[in-house]
């Protein structure tokens, strides 16, 4: 199991490659919310989410044969991936399923990268995409389930403590990257909560198995929060370290998305609202004088349809 | 004429009202130019854009009658008064001319103020805003011609220089309220660059004939730097204190919002990306090493128009 010290050293090394995202801090009342809120806003990272990070950092500590990188990703990971790769120099291919949206497809394709479109649910492009990385000897970057690819998540939390304080960090799941990152870097000072929407409860459900288990997957974070399962050691350091696990519904995460272009003329795809919707919508409710924070962690959608 | 310790009482007055905006610094190579950059994310400020700053400043300043107070505005200033005055306790009437954006109306609306709606031009919905306040007794607000105003305007530019180093801003004009605020507050050690599209050259035509002059209003920055002369007092620091002043296209903005939505994940009205697009366009052409910085002022538009 990784631990803060791994994520610091994969800090270091993705540092001088990605973005320091901003931080907002605002006051109670916004929102609807007593709460101060701090928000940092890793939807600003290179190719549009926090994936940029773990991207460059598996790349960084991987040998890259000629036939260049592989991934497997609801969108966000393969737009990292792609970004990446052309960064450092590679060749990328990126397996998508096909419910991922155009405009994410697009930005893959403006990244350089060959894309293939297989499948209905991530799963299914994930095991196509591990047929063609045996064929061709191509580095496989996984999204979520490999512990240099969330250490290098895990940066954004180091960077965030850096740069506010807070007691709470409220996370999206989707495979338990950002949360395993996030999790090994600063869980054991931090009480990390984990949220999910009810169409995709990786977590949830893996804690109520006491194992990763399949989960059916849809609504609005379908294509990026959409792994049918939890990673396994993901799912490891969620058990340590990750206090709380919470479902939102799908209506609860559009209106913080609104609320995020409402009062602040911030854009957030439905994972990247998700964390601020369940304080919002009162699935989370702090203590009086908690200081709460949320990873805005990925903007990669339509900006009409959150408004 | 204000000065920086103007500019530094200003901000000490409206920084328990106002949000300190987020920077992000970007590297060379992004945007398709060498030049490393720094951007302000004014766009978040309350009400969406900086004008919350000066429309705090100049209501915590004064005695405000019953009656309430009364702004006149493309939209910004007018929405940065109607949230200032409710968050003070205050009544709010906003005079818009008919080309304000139906989001602007809106927004003033949800903000709780009486939207008028009158003219054609900025100037007919200003001269009937102050025929109804020497009806009322409303306080004035008005939106940049008045250094109570401006001063609360520049404080963005003293926590900008808090945030980042740099050594030349580039500054979006439209009436000249946070040109000369910046320009006031740090305008002797730091180059400021006056950018106005070439359908609202209130500032670039009062250079050529030496005062502030009437000019014909056009274009994709109508709506909110459309002031169709500079203010007096604008004026007169500019000349004094801005080195440089530049026209850019239309195109050339739309092209800069969308560089800040493609390579950013930020979301710019049109005024807001002005600054930026004289850098893209080449209309401002940096030094070797000089180290650039622009505000982002403003995001009150569809996000779906910058797409």
């Amino acid at each position: 199991m990784i631990d803060r010290r791994d994520v610091e050293a994969a800090w270091a090394r993705v540092r001088p490659h990605v973005r320091r995202t901003p931080v907002i801090e605002i006051s109670g009342g916004v929102f609807g919310s007593a709460t101060p809120l701090a928000l940092k806003l890793e939807s600003l990272q290179l190719s549009g989410s926090f994936k940029g990070r773990g991207a460059f950092h598996k790349i960084l500590v991987s040998e890259v044969p000629a036939a260049g990188v592989i991934a497997a990703s609801g969108g966000n990971h393969g737009a990292a991936v792609a970004y990446a790769a052309r960064a450092l120099g590679h060749r990328a291919e990126i397996f998508v399923p096909t419910i991922a949206s155009p405009a994410k497809v697009a930005r893959l394709e403006h990244y350089g990268a060959t894309v293939h479109q297989v499948g209905a649910v991530y799963a299914e492009a994930r095991a196509a995409s591990e047929t063609r990385a045996a064929e061709t000897g191509a580095l496989m970057v996984h999204a979520y389930e490999d512990p240099q690819v969330f250490a290098g998540a895990g940066s954004a939390a180091l960077e965030f403590v850096e740069q506010a304080r807070f007691d709470t960090l409220l996370v999206a799941v989707g495979g338990g990257g950002l949360i395993a990152g996030c999790a090994a870097a600063i869980g054991t000072a931090t009480k990390i909560v984990a949220v999910e929407t009810e169409g995709t409860a990786t977590l949830y459900e893996a804690r109520r198995a006491g194992r990763p288990v399949e989960v059916a997957i849809s609504g609005i974070a379908a294509d990026s929060l959409g792994a049918s399962r939890i990673g396994a050691p993901n799912f490891e350091i969620a058990q340590q370290r990750v206090a709380v696990s919470i479902l939102v519904a799908d209506t609860a995460v559009r209106a913080a998305q609104r609320a995020l272009w409402d009062e602040l003329r911030v854009i957030a795809e439905p994972a990247g609202a998700t964390g601020l919707a369940a304080l919002l919508c009162g699935a989370y409710v702090p203590t009086p004088g908690e200081r709460v924070a949320t990873l805005i962690c990925g903007a990669n959608t339509d900006p009409a349809s959150v408004v």
